[in-house]
């Protein structure tokens, strides 16, 4: 078989295990998962109601223009419907991105432990990473944008950091943004936005006429409650967005996806449900942490990172048979740490009284 | 901007009017919508009930592996597990065949009146399509294989062939197959297997131990009546769907589409009601265009092209008026024509009465 070169380098993803699935390995009736960053609350009720309302009418083809939904992102947003695009999450989009801007043997620039995607796609398109490693857990812009060289096409910032939870701060973007080529694109990429309450984090949006090379990503798999549907969004110049609109498969935001991500974005009160529960999530774990003596690094996201200064994977399944899923570091090039979703405050306590077990 | 040079070459996707915005535009209550081959009697019953039953649980991601909905295809097709791979409706894994195939300046080739994301995606990779003339409205496999050149890595049998619903028989497959370099692709699109009746349509699956550059597409979008939801698959050697899962986004058929598409694949009742209602509905389809004296390709799909010797932009807009919506033929680079899809027969009649009045 003649195959793209850059194929025998792709690996297929590796995901959280499902609930179902270790259920069923080990036994267990009672398993909670802390792994995936999903929404400890559900969906908004709204949600519920449009999907119930049309799973009789899931033979017609959702709308490809994604009319309704675009003009609520654009109202809330203060953007041109023009600029918004969408597909079935972040994932596919970052996949859109590099087919517009990654010729073979052209590179993008990604903090050394970052979203794993970014890498994944750039080389599909015969591409490489540039990885650089970060400093104090957090992207080290600086670094990123001094190794600019002219085969680099696009800078991966991803604020707050999955898997570290850091944030790049208006202070450190501002430093670096006037040194990136027009000719780059960069990559804000905020999944996990609506979790941020550090005042020093840049609002993007209104900097996009300054910066048309900036692309702005966003996703309503997180504090919005819809993993299951995989909505990913994104806003860019109008040029940028006809590019990526021209790319993305016409119907990957499905009948259901759009209408739920629509009655998502219409209720407030429930994003603020969540983004409550998170902060207190991430202030306990940070006060358990701290009377255990464990690191652990601040957090902007729906999670947060652990150095439990022993064998990760070793952690990861003696915490396991105890019925509590959790990300070991290892995954993320981080041994030695553990990555822990928010859940309900009764999930975190169990997490955190199973930690000590297994530590002690 | 540096773009990718393939990239100017692409344009959005032309999609179908939704009803609401025909209502909107033209101040119409009642429409009818034959355009877009979806299915008329809805969906399974296990399938609305699968959907409510999620509708709060999606806050939680897809199974990554597709396990169960992999196992019960596997089953029902009698392959392994690891031939099968899922994602957002065919046009998604055409997408991944393109980019595990084609290389910058090769190409694919198709027929010229075939389906259109062949091209989109061939090109998205650089590449380019050959078009080849049609035979009698079908396929012309004996010039398809004369034509495969050093740079052809892809041959796209769409069969039947949207949009004309003309079928490759076994004889015709048969004939060329061998001729087929081990090298080269040929992908049987086989998206409305389920409506074919002509006992000379070719069992593909069990042909594929024998050609492993076989790749089958079949999907949940039109006889299963999951078109909403976007669920395409695909069945080929255990190597070629290796790279394929690899390189499709790992949770592409969501939550709700993955164990809706179980459910559907469980209702054979379902499934039989629409074969037959599709089968009444093409007979007195070829009846009416017969008393009206008007050409018509014979179809094994849910459409029918139908010869109104006049311009078809203008018929179009004329049924739109009366609220019937179906598709115009020069969207397919055949003026002249028109596209009908089979609709309840209630839609069927109302559509021969608009188009016997808009003709006269």
């Amino acid at each position: 078989m003649k195959l793209r070169s850059a194929i025998l380098q792709m690996k297929p993803y590796t995901a959280g295990k499902p609930i179902s699935e270790v259920k069923r390995e080990l036994g267990l009736d009672d398993i909670i998962k802390l792994a995936s960053n999903e929404n400890p609350l559900g969906c908004s009720e709204n949600v519920t109601r449009v999907i119930n309302e049309l799973s009789t009418q899931v033979n017609l083809y959702p709308d490809a223009s994604n009319f309704e939904l675009k003009k609520e992102l654009a109202n809330q947003l203060n953007v041109n419907p023009n600029q918004i695009f969408l597909s079935t999450g972040s994932d596919s989009i970052i996949r859109a991105i590099c087919s517009i801007f990654i010729e073979q043997d052209e590179e993008s620039i990604m903090g050394e432990v970052s979203f794993q995607r970014y890498e994944d796609n750039t080389k599909l398109m015969g591409g490489k990473v540039v990885k650089i490693p970060m400093k104090n857990h957090g992207l080290d812009l600086e670094r990123m944008v001094d190794s600019i060289t002219d085969k680099t096409r696009i800078l991966w910032f991803c604020t707050p950091n999955n898997p570290t939870g850091s944030m790049i701060s208006k202070q450190e973007l501002l430093s670096v943004i006037d040194r990136i080529p027009k000719d780059v694109i960069f990559v804000m990429d905020e999944a996990y936005y609506e979790y941020v309450d550090d005042e020093n984090f840049p609002q993007t949006i209104p900097m996009l006429d300054k910066y048309p090379n900036m692309i702005i990503l966003r996703t309503f798999s997180k504090a919005y409650g819809l993993a299951g549907l995989r909505v990913g969004y994104g806003i860019a110049s109008e040029e940028i967005a006809k590019y990526i609109n021209a790319v993305i498969g016409p119907f990957d935001v499905n009948l259901i996806a759009q209408n739920a991500a629509l009655a998502a974005l219409k209720d407030k009160d429930f994003l603020n449900r969540v983004v409550t529960l998170n902060r207190e999530a991430r202030e306990y774990f940070y006060s358990e942490f701290e009377k255990m003596g464990l690191e652990y690094i601040k957090s902007q996201a729906n999670f947060v990172m652990v150095k439990i200064n022993t064998d990760d994977k070793l952690i990861f399944n003696e915490l396991l048979k105890k019925g509590v899923i959790v990300r070991p570091g290892y995954l993320f090039d981080m041994p030695g740490w553990l990555r822990v979703s928010t859940g309900t405050m009764e999930q975190n306590k169990r997490f955190i009284s199973a930690l000590k077990e297994v530590l002690a």
